[in-house]
């Protein structure tokens, strides 16, 4: 009884006047609306859940794609490339950015920069960047719910871009329909070990930087890895793609890989088993942050004196750390459904 | 009233017959029943829970150390070669490896395999190795599990061994009152940044195979790196020690500078709060990955089906997601309760 009192109190009918009115004007496409519901986004809060929870009905109508690679492995140029090609094709963009590396968030060279903001003149690109490293963890949350946004805003193509190195970021992968994974020639065996779990979910490769030694090599090298996968009859095999996006060169054919990407889930079903998977890993998160929030507030917070002493008993050895963990579970549950 | 049940109601005088035996013989000092304690505790489930929690009014005795690096850093020589020494200055020690490249877990070559298991017929030695990977995320709480046991068997250090790349891996260290990050020459600067989240909790940094080239410059980098840091007056600055465990070179300056840092802890008080956030972490990392059970359980499991219409209502965009993440937090607590 508690726990459905937990989802059907939240506002339905009862929206604040502000977050409606940011709400319809993101839905009538201004920038401007997107721009502020972005920043409440980051923030978090109840006022941020009110907006995604307003807005989640509409969304659902854009393609997401994630880009991830190693730091320089040029994803940055790469979706400047991706986007203007997005453009020529008619479509409307949305970029959020959450790699410390990228010229989107301010970390890279003047010229970089100014070729950005030439992007960022047209109207029918929206970039925004953010923090890498939230509050307990909340940045794949807050991605998520970013990306709500530019799709409820009418974006059409909305391109992730993250540094594949933290779980976090592996996570802000899950949201996309189309991973895209970045590599480069030349990268020795550790960080082909270290990146392994990010090889996992790509849906499409491309080695940038073709131009380089040993690109032949590293595409050689990806695609023998990849028939070691187990792979059925008819699934998606993630095609090897050589590129150099500094000079144009085969940024068509990753555009039209991501089309056809998106062309075989649709007709394999696979779409929908990817939707599920995407909002089951997206629940799960917001649930695993409810209980960070409760038990580290426990430990650090002024109240919660209950909950530190549960933590004390343990570190006293009093209380079983698996009996002090459903205890707070619980707390963490009730704190939840008073929808704090 | 339903949570404080949560807790009180875990066994306490009502272990079970063959918990309380094997629990007996462990804290005897028998190897062969911590060897089947520890395969319980890998398997995880009520059984082992059971175990965990009679037995951990007897731990927090032990010293534990973290050791951790890149594939091919020379961790587990390093291990060895810390092993022999602790077991010259007279300790017992116990082994945890959950390094797939390990020797301890079967990865190298026969050489060092052979130097194992001289290692291995020292009563004063137990070695284990667990898998990498196990369900939901279950790693570091087997791992916490698994060092607990070693822990009330009565060995006086237990090295844990992780290769530094997930985030399970990380949690692991988490459990250790010093943590010793392993470096080597050469490695580019991509690695680095990869391994940004290790050199974090790094409490001593070895730079082994410090007979090649480049390995003052990496001792040098490292120290530079450490002096950017933020650190009060009297605190621990970590220690960047060169060594060469093939050569056994060096290795008593780290076993030393293990000893020095429990000796700093336990001066300043900050042993206390180490252990404190020790115990943080690892019930945090329960308590998630109890949430974990019931969400995935909801998408895949034969019963839940209304956990799993929560999450389809959500793919229909007719819930939102953070309104679905506190129904199913309430829906694993109360899991939790009944102690499944």
């Amino acid at each position: 009884m508690s726990s459905e009192h937990a989802y059907t109190s939240l506002p339905d009918g009862a929206v604040s006047a502000d977050v409606e009115t940011l709400a319809r004007n993101i839905l009538d496409g201004s920038t401007r609306a997107l721009a502020r519901g972005l920043t409440w986004v980051e923030s978090g809060g109840a006022r941020a859940e009110a907006l995604c929870a307003r807005l989640y009905p509409n969304t659902g109508r854009a393609q997401i794609v994630g880009l991830t690679g190693a730091p320089g492995s040029g994803k940055s140029t790469l979706a400047r490339a991706l986007a203007l090609i997005a453009r020529a094709r008619g479509r409307t963009i949305g970029v959020l950015a959450v790699d410390p590396s990228s010229p989107f968030t301010g970390g890279a060279i003047l010229g970089d920069r100014i070729r950005m903001s030439d992007l960022a003149l047209d109207p029918g690109v929206f970039i925004r960047s953010m923090a890498t490293r939230g509050a307990l963890g909340g940045l794949s949350r807050a991605a998520a719910d970013a990306v709500d946004l530019m799709d409820a805003a009418g974006l059409g193509l909305v391109l992730v871009e993250t540094v594949g190195v933290g779980q976090d970021e592996v996570d802000v992968m899950r949201l996309a329909h189309t991973v895209v994974v970045v590599s480069v020639p030349g990268l020795g065996d550790d960080v082909q070990a270290l990146k392994a779990g990010v090889l996992e979910i790509a849906d499409v490769h491309v080695v940038n930087k073709a131009d380089r030694d040993g690109a032949d090599r590293t595409v050689a090298e990806l695609r023998a890895m990849l028939t070691l996968l187990p792979s059925a009859e008819g699934t998606w095999i993630p095609p090897v793609l050589p590129a150099s996006a500094a000079r144009d060169e085969g940024i068509e054919a990753i555009a039209d890989a991501l089309d056809n990407h998106m062309a075989y889930q649709k007709t394999s079903g696979e779409l929908e088993r990817r939707r599920r998977k995407i909002v089951t890993a997206r629940v799960l998160r917001i649930a695993q942050d409810l209980v960070a929030v409760t038990v580290l507030a426990g430990a650090l917070g002024p109240e919660g004196a209950e909950r530190a002493s549960l933590l004390e008993r343990v570190a006293r050895r009093e209380l079983a750390p698996h009996a002090c963990a459903r205890a707070l579970l619980a707390r963490a549950a009730g704190r939840a459904a008073g929808g704090s």
